[in-house]
């Protein structure tokens, strides 16, 4: 990542943490403490970046006025991990215990149904035109039930009797963590006074992104050390999940069947690694990653060259690049 | 109830089931059939009725436009139904299994949101000025964190040690109940165009009309016949649950922890509504809903006199006299 976008975002994740503090610091009641518990552990505030750096880009100065919108954004992204972390059964996210853990299974279901009643308040806090604020609302209420659909089909893959393929992780990919990235960068221009060809290019830009986001979460499951990703090596693998890796496998012949043990040694995902390797899975599966990115940035051209634009750019190759 | 009104929320009723028909029928995959599934099975559809009445009454004509903001108030009471139902553990509603027991809590938890984005968007579809929908989505929004607040204070009187007051009572059963009502009448007269005096005399007669229906919610627990009420009777005295009856009983120093037993029988019922009575319990609670009645139809006095203002006042007077 370059000096400069990471500058933009330690400043932006900055400003997102205070306001959030800001906001939610002298939260009355438990139930308020149980909303701003994941919100207030941190995150790398990605989709309120992309919402201000694509409002920058389609007019600049404009993002000064949407910091309640970008705020809007990370509690919808926040109401989501904390209603699937409960259905997931999971105990810890991001070094912390989960909401449901760390209360119970009603106050997590109230704290996320709070989050996502206060995103859709701050989109309307946004200093923006009227109309553009209904279309950022309309945006985001039909991105929330695609982030709903796209976790029931994770979730039914994972009891799919029948095979998944590639076009329905895919499709899958898109809804549960596309849509969001697409409304984010969608919301952005919308606010900001874009035109409806500079609105579907961000959008467009945001689903790829954020679909190749996904794809390199698989990656990295496999490959990068535990102390970075914070995840077990090979837990996908371990679990047989339905991974583009998975798949992908499948449908070169591999039988990764051996590996779905949950006591595979770190000897053995180093060997299912050679063995994906080899057989070019590793390749072709980042090979998906790197065209959604190459589509997402091409997406951008129709918006001015500037600072903010090559953000942007460079932001969706962070997301194939990193390790964590 | 005047034939008129009935006539009337007949009407509504079936005009709403119609959409909802039209647009959950051909729901495909099993997360959006769970989603309708609590939408199509009934329900008096009165939130609609409210909104459309209160457009109504601010400027006569302006209800055609507004039936998918109607949908969405009764999206936005469905969703927290079906949350509602997982945190309570209840298994039927309306007759039917409830949605975590006919499929499973992971698909209900998403059925509700699902709902829940739908309701914005629905309020997003009302043919209205652009600011008029800004200002229905913030109410909404800003409605639908205080149901989540209400239930969680609810949640709370079934465990507290400390003996929940009637101030405490009245502020749980605003949130949980007279915020909904208060945002559909509001948000009816928002979208009418309706002024700012008019807008806030709408809210207030939701609001005092929902808690006057909580109250007769418990009232009726007691005292209807369970053909008529569809509930259990007596079943708040066998849970022991701080309803405004349990509060105000024991402000007059009686006892109602004797009557806290799972195997009540019914003759054991008939005695604990005896001694109510007969302390002045029942008359002294049906006072505070006919109070709350009496501060809801005053505040619909700055709206002129129409057939619709009158149908509102009816309807609030019904609230209290139903037994069902």
């Amino acid at each position: 990542m370059s000096e400069d976008l990471k500058d933009y975002l330690d400043k932006t994740a900055e400003q997102v943490d205070m306001m959030l503090e800001r906001y939610f610091s002298d939260a009355f009641g438990e139930l308020y403490k149980a909303s701003a518990h994941l919100l207030l552990a941190g995150g790398k505030r990605l989709r309120p970046a992309v919402l201000l750096l694509a409002a920058e880009a389609v007019r600049p100065g404009s993002s000064d006025d949407l910091m309640h919108a970008a705020i809007g954004l990370e509690m919808t992204h926040t109401f989501t991990l904390i209603h699937d972390d409960i259905m997931d059964g999971d105990a810890t996210r991001r070094g912390a215990p989960t909401v449901h853990v760390k209360w119970d299974e009603p106050t997590a279901i109230l704290a996320g149904d709070v989050l996502y009643a206060k995103a859709f308040e701050f989109i309307t806090h946004a200093v923006a035109d009227d109309r553009a604020r209904v279309k950022a609302v309309a945006m985001l209420a039909r991105t929330c039930a695609e982030i709903c659909e796209g976790q029931h089909q994770d979730m039914a893959f994972e009891k799919a009797e029948k095979e998944v393929d590639a076009f329905e992780y895919l499709e899958m990919a898109g809804k549960k963590t596309g849509a969001l990235y697409a409304a984010s960068a969608a919301i952005g221009g919308v606010l900001a006074g874009g035109n409806a060809v500079q609105v579907d290019a961000l959008y467009q830009y945001g689903m790829n992104a954020g679909i190749a986001f996904q794809i390199q979460d698989d990656l990295i499951d496999f490959i990068a050390p535990p102390e970075k990703s914070g995840k077990d090596r090979g837990s996908d693998l371990r679990e047989g999940k339905q991974t583009l890796i998975a798949i992908t496998a499948r449908e070169k012949g591999l039988n990764l069947s051996k590996y779905r043990r949950p006591d595979l040694t770190p000897e053995e995902v180093d060997r299912a690694i050679a063995e994906l390797k080899e057989a070019g899975v590793v390749d072709a599966v980042r090979r998906v990653a790197e065209e959604k990115v190459a589509t997402a940035k091409h997406a951008l051209t129709v918006l001015p060259e500037c600072k903010e634009r090559q953000h942007l750019e460079d932001l969706v190759e962070f997301f194939i690049s990193r390790s964590f």
